[in-house]
């Protein structure tokens, strides 16, 4: 037999995008490994240059970047960043969003609309990754637009476990904001061992046109409502659902999401709300002037660095997930 | 300069598969067309062999197939059909699946799971379509899966028309029978201006392990309840909700589905239960044996056909579902 | 250089479909393996459902699937499972077909047909499968239906064996019993110093329209005739041809095949005939009902579990075949 | 409605390379167009370079090569045109290809070989080529290797006919020069009614190694043998077969192919052979000095000129064969 | 023959990103079209929208989107317009980009970076993308990073033009300024019948490290410089390039190139530098505040219509620059 | 957990077409290992078989061909052994062309021309290649024609260092002999220090039509130049300009090329021209009829094996060429 004969091994790198490096770092302290050393700048004309200071080849890479605003910049950077490590050789490419942007386009509404959730992960798919790694998908149909493994992770855990360990679970209702969420607010429901509610948005028949009506289904009086969302961007839908439960007579409401958008008047409009608290995660960065008091921001890195190693020794990442019992 | 030049021409061809031919006369007659002559047959172990007996060169051809049992052979006989046109040089090749098959796996529900929705319009894909019809997709996000145009039909109006033309509006409360159908029902209440209920399933607090209970959310006492969903396959989960509903206080019950799959207990379950209608469409065929008196099957030709002569001619399928107000 | 660094290692699995399971454990035994525990079932409307009950991350690992009746389910599940396995980052997925179905539709006879074949192979590579392995192929072209490495193995020597240890080679003359058949005769011949007939099915010239006589071409007067096919299907073809050649004159008939469909009236043809044995493998499940006396099944777990080491180890499949002499 | 509407067009354009250019032109005066006007030509290092001199936007164009010697060049030319016709927006690229080059490699004969066969199939459907047209391919199968149309022309109508006109028909035998060409054979015998016998090679038994002996199978005695084959390369074989029919006591031996590829020392052969004719047709080039007094040449041009008009207005390739019947 | 026939209809649109809105209804107007009504805005998060308010079902659908700041959203959206046109069925979708983005990226610098030009290609053909039209790429090669047409127009007629128009061409030496323009600029000294010089970028032998001087190769001495590039974007190198001209004895400089990013400083550094005039075209918008009195700008509208037209009615790009002659 | 457990091993083997056996037995030599035994031969018509002797299964396998004259012959050859590469399941496949062929066909010079360098990159995809390694491209977009890693060695350091040996840097002018090669030249000058000097074609204003005349632009009398290119064809160019240097006054001139192509008449040219000396690499096979005295071949083996080295083992090629300091 020819040749040169050499023992396997297998090598992780973990590469950081420009959006939100707190998180990076801190998932890199968790795996116990520095970040890549990675040149990025933007040329005059908005042009983004990127390039590894160290070899890559025959790496088993996870590119980590959070899909804030300026969003298709960062998601720009974050495919040249994997065409450079398809180029350089890397063996395999996990991207890793903590929040998948364009997300909620996973459907067409109406006619000529585009599914930008699908186009997002065939962009990724065509620049070289191997595989996509996610917390809490819009929808859990975006796994399978994906043509490849997607490990979807929960924050789920985490933000329950914080809710049962400050609110007496007696006086929880959990409440879906609108009819997309009543699956997750189930799987909290399960979790609590609480009741349901959902605000309804209804045509008003008293009024012509497009007017809506909120109506809470289900009884919230005297309760403390757990509002559940996957994100929080304007805080406009969320504080009106709000409204309502207090209308209803609910005696409390609290506020539980995992990706802060927390975009344009989300800070004032919590702030002049009745919402006693907003629970998230720093799947995104939040920077300063859009924290407010009641905000209670949870670490994500921790979820992402145990997944991102049990992904490298070929673990289970489901099994992260089975037998959630808070 | 060289060549012939002509001018060019489209023809559309409509085949059908064997699963269900009245489905596909009834479509060939909505549109004024003969269906194209189809050789189809199994073959001593089960292989299935087909053969157009005309040419079907440069053809916009549109392949319907009703996705039932036994499911697995007619989604083969499909995908064969698909290369069979591909080889024979058609144009543009549109597969109709009424119901589309493996909908309801769109996602991972646990690890290691395919992602059966999207492995079918991979397998399409493959095979030659160049774009998928189907009606009442199970989720939207479905669309996603296929990598070209997908046109969505939505029998809701049919249904819906049918409802409101027999029951007093005032009276109904449209009923959805788990968190996964609330977005539908929110449609339904919107088009008849009722108020909307839904069915919980929760662990219960009382028993250990797994047991879950029916809960209604929202108020039905003394409501005609439509209980709404996509598809009925055994019955089962329905009347249990129909049960709970009579339990808080309902005055009636009626249900309203899309694809009648009615397999197994389907028919002596509604027979033997409390509610009073089962409306649904002929999008799958219902054989004798499993059709009952309750049962009121609307026709899904006519729907079909129009969205084919809109894709035909370059109209738009879109606009079919524009404006619908009952 | 950043990032953690380890020894790779790779692990074998083999998984089995539910169409012949004594077969998938009779490979896992002579491997000496478990098979991966499976959960696979089928819904009220046919639709199947699988999952593994284990992490198969990074695996190497080998589906093994019968197309036996009823095929196009068992293709199915056999296409869910290969999804399932990449969705679940198997590192390399084989396909094990110890008979390919379809096999036969390996070109359009006429126009407008399907090349089922090499749709077969297409879908297999669309869910995810990276390399086929198959026993005897129907034609020796189907390997170049798939894109990626197709290991062939051929029962062949298996057959020859047990014919040239139970019968004297002097008194043995090949038969084709068609056309298509020669090429394996031949090897045959080669392999036992035997002579060759072929019955050959003409137009007949005395009647109008498409009657066909059998013609014994090649001499076979008192001769053991071995009539050696790729497959038994319902026996028709070749239980004429073995009149034929008892008509001119043969002492004895013996049937050697790979593949044991015997559908419909294969059982009572060959009890019926004048044939002496039939000898056949066990790719395919034949249940008892379809079993008769004159029936020798070989078992070919051996030669697959020898081929699967061997694609495990980066050992040589070819050299399996090398040097076959009985 | 936005736009410029106009009505569609199509235009056929034909494209001969520089292999065979009688035939283009031939096919071209058949088809009443002139061929495109094209630039091709070699760099000083065998480079090739090729350009149409008109514009080919949107044209149904049919690039015309035969596949003979230098037979690399020739591909790679047919490769460039199409490449060239693609980046010019050609609408639809036939490539026509009388002999398929690399036919004969359409399997792995032993283990670590091409499959050229699939291989040339691929290469053309990557540079752009969105059908194929040949004639008389080695094995059907070949069809199968491109994932796309294929139209497989039949010279042996031509061929048949010649014969059935010059030949009495009872006293024919066809024959099989081996293993691979008794299902040609047998289309033969149906249409002239004729009996069929083959030749087949054979291990020694009496000399160790690899020694083969032909043997005749069916009766030959006092028949005007017409051996039949797809191509004669270096008439190696056929003549072979041909010494070993008269020393069986055939009358005559005719020999009949579709492909003359006449290399090296076939004309000698055939020449110092007592074969009394060669009939071939002109799918490749013949040059003067491969020809020989045996030799007689039918043209092919009007075969594919008719299927290229079949294949332009939509018609039917297959219609052109059914009912063949001398 | 089944089915219904129509004669064929082609219907052109043109669709206009956010980016230049100017250029888009100016090219509209040259076309004699509207615009299609388009919907496009941001989300809070910055995640975009878009609809097409009519359909574009069976259209020749072309998309132009001018590659300016902010660069990645404009590319983005783009492609969401490609994605939303192919699953609203057009027939056919043309990306005009007057800017190519990324183009100077076009091959690694050094190792692990990005080929950024050859991704953007990819991304428009994954989205959908069946052709790509431009102005003045920076490398010709880049026609090669799509699978597919590119029409590559040049504005260089119209910039030759204009100069030849107010300039004595005995006064002028046509300047690439740096090594990449030399082709560019031999097309200007083959037109204005000029000669040639070049600024070449050396290491400065006498200093260490990699300070770089300027040099200029050839005569400018008493000349008129036209310094000619694909874009102007810091102008820092061109204006360098300028002063070096000047201290040659350069009698005056002009600058001309296609595009004009004019980023950061360029202002103010062509309004401090002695360059006598700077001129472009309109590819890019040029805001009022990055405008200067020495700056003109030719519209490129009337190209980009003209090459459109001539894609729609299948006529000839290539011949819109030949001949081309001052 | 079940299934067999392994650690991985990778193995290292080379493979040598036909066309420059000396090059691929140097690079063996240099690597410490024997080329794998390899079957190359042609078949009477030309057509190509090849066969690997040895299992190559698992293998991270090179295959080194140079694209000599008959190019396309070899180029074909390459692309089968990668076909066979990938079917006998090698796991990773490296296509080394020292000198890739139809590298100048980069873009369209004009309309409906190939882009015949894309086409060589897919071709070679479609086969099977995972990797490209190639030396001095003709353009460094090339890289860009790949879909996936390409190694772009580079011989310039091996021709400066005997240029720098050799020749008085002092005296040293470095010549680019259009308008294509001036880039590699500012990297002699960078690396020599040296001035630039460049031959330019111009129309000539005096002579109607499309005569061109050479201008040298920049100043090389008294110098000793350096014309340097990527390729040495028919020499035609490269000795115009020489004539054109001597007659600007120069010294001397010295040629220095990677790849020694030197067909038809290049070597007389050479002989009869002033040229001192003709630099040159083995990348390319140079018969000892196309050698003369001014010619000197530099052995480029060592630096393919080191890369090759450098891929296996996961090193770095780019490290390889940094910090090139003569």
């Amino acid at each position: 037999m020819t040749g040169i004969v050499q023992t396997s091994q297998k090598r992780l790198v973990l590469i950081g995008g420009r959006s939100h490096p707190e998180l990076s770092e801190h998932v890199a302290k968790e795996l116990g490994v520095e970040l890549v050393d990675t040149q990025a700048y933007d040329f005059a004309n908005g042009e983004i240059f990127v390039r590894f200071e160290e070899s890559v080849r025959g790496c088993d890479a996870f590119v980590l970047q959070s899909h804030t605003e300026p969003i298709n910049k960062w998601i720009m950077e974050q495919l040249l960043m994997v065409d450079a490590l398809k180029r350089a050789s890397a063996k395999r490419i996990t991207v890793v969003m903590p929040f998948y942007g364009y997300a909620r386009q996973d459907k067409k509404h109406r006619g000529r609309e585009p599914i930008s959730a699908r186009l997002i992960a065939d962009l990724f798919r065509t620049a070289g990754a191997d595989r996509l790694m996610a917390v809490d998908l819009h929808t859990a149909q975006i796994q399978g637009f994906f043509d490849g493994p997607v490990d979807h992770l929960f924050a789920l855990p985490l933000l329950v476990k914080y809710v049962a360990q400050h609110i007496d679970r007696n006086e929880i209702t959990v409440v879906s904001p609108d009819a997309g969420r009543v699956r997750v607010a189930e799987r909290w429901t399960d979790l609590l061992g609480a009741p349901l509610a959902i605000i309804h948005k209804r045509r008003d028949p008293d009024v012509p046109n497009e007017a809506k009506v909120f109506e809470v289904v289900g009884d919230v009086e005297g309760r403390i409502c757990v509002v559940i969302d996957d994100m929080i961007d304007t805080g406009g839908t969320i504080v009106k659902a709000a409204e309502q439960l207090f209308e209803n007579g609910a005696k409390d409401v609290i506020v539980a999401a995992t990706h802060a958008i927390l975009s344009g008047p989300a800070k004032e409009r919590f702030e002049n709300s009745r919402v006693r608290q907003v629970i998230v995660t720093d799947t995104l960065p939040i920077p300063e002037e859009r924290r407010f008091d009641k905000l209670l921001v949870l670490p994500v890195a921790p979820l992402i660095a145990r997944a991102i190693q049990e992904v490298f020794t070929d673990g289970s990442v489901t099994s992260m997930f089975e037998g959630d019992r808070v």
